[in-house]
């Protein structure tokens, strides 16, 4: 078993007036949400009747591999698959399971449809743990991208296992023997490695590259449970790819890191086919924004359609409430809500203001003074 | 002959303490600069020895070329090539001829070499006339593109002309006249259009993409002398291509913005190739990069070498001192300057700290959490 540590009552009231955690209701649940880090308490982590499921912490990002492993981790680590999807903790909650955001709310969709993504029995059994996993898939309301073994819906993959109270993972052992025993889904494990084994990782790494898998996860087997991380060139070009729509609304530095990430992944890995390569990197950018374009000649205006399925209608429409709400400037608009088999289909549209006026500006014919 | 508008004493003075115009010494010569637009005298403007040679105005770019061209001109324009070079002013002043900067300095590289660039005795019998021109080519020391018809030093093409004392621009024909009267080199000039005339003016597009040149400009054929410009999806990739190493000190729209320019140059021209195109708009990117993360291990730093050619090698410390007044915390560093025929070959690196720090980091094995 893992170090227990509860958050007390002085620690939470001084994060509260320091503005990093904050009282708040969702999922029908009243309670304390750390809004950023605080100390060593990481943002997302809600302390909910008196227990704190701690947030997942962020991982930091090698962008060179093999000087990246030695200097970041010591000993032995395994390698995990990283997935293109969102994080999610799920936890029971008294009778029901949750699941929460990497900020701390509880996920409306994902929560809806726990019981369609695993076996929520290994919660009777273990009422204290929380699973960290990825949500993934092409109908899911939050990415546009989706991993290509993940043809239709959503999908779950545990990662790591957390208990409540506690910032630290169980133990990979403890972990990988939970899996077995309750056939829970979870990412793919590649192995147990050394410094040392460059080799083997980066073929592993290719082959997820060419697969048009996102990366990996790097996990010291130590107490120390050093992470670290690393995508491959395919997931820079899906990045991109499906970024187009908000080009304009994600930080300026967005694109091009991950080009030079790519760039990165390409010579470190020496790939050969340097026309193909060139080739996807131009689609990546241009399909979208042509794509874009066309539909705002069309239609006026350029949106993003997404869909996604719920058992209960209610949740789709908690769920635009909080799409919503934390949509900054970018517009949700719910179009159709209908029932599909034993489900109810969700669409709605995301509308990017900033490339919407630009390119209004633009095609009526205005100048720019560059 | 056009009005003439000298900028009385009075104005200047306004203009200096608003912090619109400054003192400036450049080239030997003392005089006031306009350091930014003031009213309706466009930055770059010089008085010199109580003569104005005003600044070469703004000139707004149209995204798309239907509407564009259809909202901003009215009746009968010209079409001529803009080239990838950079804009000076040539003028005489008392019996030297010099070259001014955009800006409003004396262009020590431009100045040194104007005997080599156009026959000066066009001064002799119009003695206020100010030459408008790109200088561009691949041994430039401000650019790091060419465009393909200059496969060597630089050339310079006129495009414009006004007189001392007047911010306006001689009509087409007389400027046409005294192209032809004094040989000079000058710009292609396509032809006199109708608004109506899009599928001419888009089969002169088209070429100038097939054959790597950057586009046009639009000049009414009026006493209001509108003016508007459009490149080709080539000049967008050339700048991509070119602008890699100061990838992280432009402006975060410089690349999406051309990624977007040409991505509305493709499907206005619906240009057929995509795949062709692709590989381009990808390479555009890869190669340079993946060229400086290569540079960046064998050399520890990344920098870009520039070349041009001097008559007066104190023209190239001159050279020196401006560009490193201007480079912002980009590094300048002269590597060699060197008997070469008649002339002195200066060689300098551009240096680009951010890259470097960036790439210095992330090939040690720093992670970054994002």
């Amino acid at each position: 078993m893992t170090t227990k540590s509860v958050i007390n009552a002085d620690r939470i009231q001084q994060a509260m007036r320091s503005g990093k955690a904050a009282d708040t209701e969702s999922g029908g649940l009243r309670y304390v949400r750390f809004v950023h880090d605080f100390e060593d308490i990481a943002r997302g982590t809600v302390i909910l009747h008196n227990q704190a499921v701690y947030g997942y912490p962020a991982i930091g990002r090698l962008l060179a591999l093999r000087t990246g492993l030695a200097k970041q981790l010591s000993g032995p680590f395994w390698m995990e698959e990283k997935i293109d999807g969102f994080n999610i903790r799920v936890t029971r909650i008294q009778s029901s399971t949750i699941a929460l955001t990497r900020g701390g709310y509880v996920c409306p969709f994902t929560s809806d449809r726990l019981q369609d993504l695993l076996d929520t029995s290994i919660f009777d059994d273990q009422p204290d743990l929380v699973l960290c996993a990825e949500v993934a898939g092409p109908d899911n309301p939050y990415i546009e991208s989706a991993p290509p073994f993940v043809s239709e819906d959503v999908k779950l993959f545990v990662f790591d296992m957390m208990r409540r109270n506690s910032p630290r993972f169980l133990p990979q052992n403890e972990k990988m023997q939970l899996i077995r025993r309750y056939a829970l889904p979870s990412v793919e494990i590649f192995g147990r490695f050394e410094i040392g084994d460059i080799a083997p990782i980066s073929s592993i790494l290719k082959r997820l590259d060419e697969e048009g898998r996102e990366g990996a996860v790097f996990k010291e087997d130590s107490p120390r449970q050093r992470r670290t991380k690393h995508v491959t060139g395919s997931a820079n070009l899906s990045d991109i790819r499906t970024s187009v729509y908000s080009l304009l609304d994600l930080s300026p530095e967005y694109f091009t890191n991950r080009m030079l990430r790519l760039a990165l992944f390409v010579e470190e890995q020496e790939l050969a086919d340097s026309e193909d390569l060139n080739r996807r990197a131009g689609a990546a950018f241009l399909d979208g924004l042509t794509g874009a374009i066309r539909q705002h000649r069309r239609e006026g205006r350029v949106a993003h359609r997404f869909r996604c399925r719920f058992r209960n209608p209610e949740n789709a429409r908690q769920l635009i409430l909080y799409l919503k709400q934390a949509a900054g400037h970018v517009q949700i608009v719910p179009r159709e809500l209908k029932p599909d088999g034993i489900y109810w289909r969700l669409e709605f549209d995301r509308i990017y203001p900033s490339l919407n006026g630009l390119l209004s500006d633009w095609l009526a014919g205005k100048v720019v003074f560059d």
